[in-house]
């Protein structure tokens, strides 16, 4: 029933399959390749996917080969020179930035590629530059006539970007822009491309005109020399070192002394400064705002879903292989994936992995459609589009975040290496709760839309349909009598809409009480703010579910897809609900006898899921080099694999100076006397 | 009040403290010297520490000041540098491995050293050996004439001791072991010290007497030359390659093809293979149980409390530099830490790594205890010593691998940077919940003791002391009437009492319920492991929350100690009852009202010690160079900081290939055709 193996591991050379995991895909109760087709949205898009893949992992350019052992340095250059490959492999194979293939380019290539951040140096441009800087700069950098970076966050200043402090001044006798870095807290750093790589960059920086503020503005500015690379007069810029990953990328500073740029660097379609130092405000930001929700979206399934799927391939295939200890006397050593606290461990992520999967379609689905609605000059929905992709952004990071780290863990010390493939993942995916919106903040922002609706639902008025539940508070009691009754979705659904009501609406009635006792709104604000992190974790927990729920009720039943996705949904909401049964049993909707029930259906579930754990991760469509893990391949040839990459290792095959320094002088001293 | 700044920031040439720190150092509510004293029992004490950590900080080889730019090789090469001047600087300084100063140098070394296997090696011919096999390798090691490891773990085998494959077969004809690696998962792996330095290790096998097999013992093998440093015929090994930390120690691997050890090579205090193959066993083997649990509480205070508390001094001092967003309207950007979450984020840790440091103080006098019953023979406390090892190991790790993550977390885009020295103490923690024992089995070992215990005190039998509190299950309710009521350390410890015992009884009700209705006793274990390891978790919290109120309640109030303290243990319990509301709820022991004055006095505490923050990890009591971290200095030049010590990455130093390989050609060729 599973895929062939020829797709998965392109020419292991180690062997068969290993009995013990071969034995788990004997018999499936579903079949894993229409499992797949669902997760791509279709056996077409299955195809090109792994056309895509099998281009790019075929390609030696690209190989990730010796990805473990290589330096910084090694890495950046590496990734420079996949950048650079990749527009002659994009000519070659015929495939564009519009065609089907490219969405599944990155992938293929794990992130690991240098210019993301010129990609969004050209779409600042598009959104932010008039039609004549369009004209101008977007050609150049389509060919890489120049390479851009976006330069906004500075050294003391991240996500609060009216605190930037980098200024422009404009200079009515010249005509230009007069950029400086006052302190060192304005220093641009971490932009991406920049430390080594970049020419030009959009600059962020408080535009002055004739002694007047008018706010945070984007200027367009060279900072390396088109011929030699050398940097412009004016411009400090470098790396700024070593990271928890992303060696690959050159994250980089920048200071500016009396930097000039003409006047039409100003990216200038929504306000313009003219000739005579008039600043003229024109048309609506709004789009802008689109732009960066898109952009959290777009992440949840590059950075964080993804990486968590990759996780529970390696963690799952792994825990088949390895044996430890006896379940029962006088048997062989137990399989770890038998043992309850392993399956504890593994299956609710794995569960996980596919709520959030179905999550980031329905987040895709409500873009698309709010989209639409703007090019129709609508903004209606922009509220609600920047509610969810800050509150989802932040929920599926956090929990994919802890998720790869449990299972890095739950791989014992193998997990530990390097070559396991797991904490690169772990380091990586650790990042994506810091950018594109610190994690806290966002969650904040959607607060602010939650307590919004709360209070226009509780007065009566229309809210967007996403939160009219909201206006639902209804007190109750969970109807559950027994254990399988935690098995219906209906049951566990509406557990979840009630906790979050609950949560926003106690939350909402603190602020007010608060404010109403004489604190001050922003104090006020302030003192709830903890609880109205749990709010929004609640609200976007039960999202998740009710959209897991529809989403398996819409499955066709054909190769027994939906019984396990249904599974997998329940398994999801229990777990959620044992691990934050605070929250449910709080003011008593789920009693404590309850909550026994509850408890005891997932711990059932873990032991059902586990047959089919192999075939849910082989579904995932993983290559061997995808994961680039020697304890997940496909074939579970987990010992070989490690001691194989091993000896690969810069430990093995350089020299090792610290014996003749330190080592022979300490033992040669002591063997003379002896 | 505070220390003078010279001991913590030796050398600073940035200019003075950063003022929004240093305002936070003006009025402690008590004196950080007698705090730090009382962290180090005693005056005295703090002297011979700060005098060890400045003999070892002044001493360039011990510098780790290149630290985040090392290769691994470079990383290995400076740690075998370091142990081996360490044996210097120890004549030196007239340091003994039995004197108060020797504690303190792997602290002050942050144990970035080599050959700490050698150190096992050592102890386990001490411990294992007989007293003529200790007469002659013990000098030899003392005297670094050999160089130790300790092959135990396998490729395929971790925690489970009797499931190694590694064989030693007696041939009587020439009174020889003869080592073999049977299969490929039965190759050593993950030994430190043996992948590159060392030149004998004590290697685990099962012994095999004329076709019978004895079980795992410990053999004594030459593993490369002591000339030369090849490795001894029939001898494979190597490096196990990159690892997520610990690139400075050579975790390796080793193959035995026919290696033959003369009889007087298996360590034989406790069996011995006479000359005519007569297996003979004798004395006692609980002194080596009792070696192990020591081990895991040693590493509880080095591996986990310690890097917490620098975590945690990192992280609080950045966050009262680093300022962002307005928490009020027109006054300038707040310091972080002005924000609750932020709070929630970072005080609860300080106050756990405090709660920890005392339950290591508690871990340490019952170690003493039961080791001066050891020596009079009497091994009646090792069940208990080894359940509490255990379990204190798993959770105290565990937890400060979440704490120390979500500090990082906490220091936003800055704390990724390795340069903030939070990457490396994350990276390393984990590790902390692997060795030593798999923390998850560690959490069972302790749940068969405290379920036994639970049996015996429910039969009336006598238990021991630490759990007699099994006995007294009573249903009742929590007294408290108001948030105040919270504050006092008898409610939460009642309240933490009453849910490890629920918990544990509970779980032993569902275990005798499964055997009673026919499930084999394995599988009822196996089918109940999630919630025993809920229930040891209860357990050592509550031991944890109980300790620190009695050792509260012993402070002399002097000071104010007592009274910061007393907020601390209050905050450390209360996040506790928050964060695990539903153990509490479950029963209605805690009510839903009451769990809201649970939050209230919670929410409460952060603001309260909040004003004392700075000064409390200012106690921990680290240097500069202990911490070696751009944010977390004492003198808080946190951007200054980091732009310096970016610019010595290699990444600036070094050249920049990349460019002359593949962007020179990108964009000259562009530039050609302009």
């Amino acid at each position: 029933a599973g895929t062939p193996m020829g797709w998965y591991s392109q020419g292991s050379a180690l062997g068969g399959v290993n009995p013990d995991l071969a034995s788990e895909r004997q018999t499936p109760s579903f079949s894993v390749e229409k499992l797949t087709a669902l997760l791509d949205g279709g056996e077409e898009n299955t195809r090109i996917r792994r056309a895509v893949v099998e281009a790019i992992e075929s390609d030696p350019v690209f190989s990730r080969e010796n990805q473990y052992f290589q330096s910084q340095n090694e890495k950046y250059e590496a990734a420079v020179r996949k950048a650079v490959h990749l527009q002659k492999k994009m000519h070659e194979m015929g495939w564009t930035e519009n065609g089907p293939e490219f969405k599944y380019i990155y992938r293929a290539l794990s992130g690991e590629v240098a210019f993301l951040l010129h990609t969004v140096f050209m779409r600042s441009i598009s959104v932010l530059g008039s039609d004549k800087q369009i004209t101008k700069w977007i050609p150049l950098a389509t060919q890489y006539q120049l390479i851009g970076s976006y330069a906004q966050t500075e050294l003391g200043h991240g996500t609060y970007l009216q605190g930037l402090e980098t200024t422009a001044v404009f200079d009515i006798a010249t005509q230009e822009f007069i950029l400086n870095t006052p302190k060192i807290s304005a220093m641009k750093w971490w932009p991406g491309d920049m430390g080594r790589s970049a020419t030009h960059a959009v600059v962020f920086a408080q535009l002055d005109i004739q002694g007047k503020c008018y706010g945070v503005h984007p200027f367009i500015v060279q900072i390396r020399s088109l011929w030699d690379h050398s940097l412009c007069p004016g411009i400090t810029a470098g790396d700024i070192g070593p990271k928890m990953n992303f060696d690959h990328i050159d994250n980089g500073y920048l200071m500016l002394q009396n930097v000039r740029v003409p006047r039409e660097n100003m990216l200038s379609k929504f306000c313009e400064v003219q000739p005579d130092g008039t600043y003229v405000r024109r048309g609506s930001q709004q789009i802008n705002y689109f732009t960066m929700t898109a952009l959290r979206v777009a992440l949840i399934s590059h950075e964080a879903v993804i990486p968590l799927m990759k996780a529970c391939t390696i963690a799952i295939r792994y825990s088949v292989v390895r044996r430890q200890s006896k379940l029962k006397p006088g048997e062989e050593e137990a399989k770890i994936l038998d043992f309850q606290t392993q399956q504890e461990k593994l299956l609710p992520h794995v569960a996980a992995a596919y709520a959030f999967h179905f999550i980031n379609n329905y987040l895709e689905d409500l873009f698309n459609r709010g989209y639409e609605e703007i090019q129709r000059e609508n903004f209606d929905m922009l509220p609600e589009l920047h509610a969810f992709s800050s509150g989802f952004k932040a929920m599926v990071t956090q929990y994919c975040a802890s998720a790869v780290e449990a299972c890095l863990r739950a791989c014992g010390g193998h997990g530990y290496s390097l070559l396991s493939g797991l904490p690169s993942l772990c380091t990586r995916i650790l990042a994506s709760c810091i950018y594109e919106g610190e994690n806290t903040i966002l969650f904040l922002q959607t607060a602010r839309f939650l307590i919004k609706c709360f209070m226009a639902a509780s007065a009566g008025h229309p809210v967007p349909p996403s939160v009219t539940y909201l206006a639902a508070v209804k007190p109750g009691k969970c109807p559950a009598k027994n254990k399988f009754d935690f098995l219906s979705p209906d049951t566990y659904t509406e557990a979840y809409q009630h906790a979050a009501v609950r949560l926003i609406s106690s939350t909402a009635a603190k602020l007010q009480d608060l404010i109403q006792s004489g604190v001050k709104k922003h104090d006020a604000w302030n003192e709830c703010t903890v609880q109205l992190v749990q709010a929004v974790k609640a609200h976007c927990h039960y999202i998740t579910v009710k959209n897991f729920a529809e989403t398996v009720e819409r499955l066709e039943t054909k190769g027994g897809i939906q019984r396990i996705m249904k599974h997998l949904c329940d398994l999801f909401a229990l777990h959620g609900i044992f691990s934050n049964a605070g929250v449910f049993l709080h003011d008593g909707y789920i009693s404590g006898a309850q909550m026994d029930m509850v408890t005891a259906s997932y711990l059932d579930l873990l032991a059902v899921i586990r047959k089919d754990a192999v075939p849910l991760v082989d579904a995932f469509d993983f290559t061997d080099k995808t994961l680039n893990s020697a304890l997940g391949s496909y074939d579970g040839q987990v010992y070989q694999r490690l001691y194989e990459w091993a000896q690969k290792s810069p430990t093995n095959t350089q020299m090792n100076p610290a014996y003749e320094r330190y080592l022979k002088p300490l033992l040669h001293k002591k063997l003379s006397k002896l």
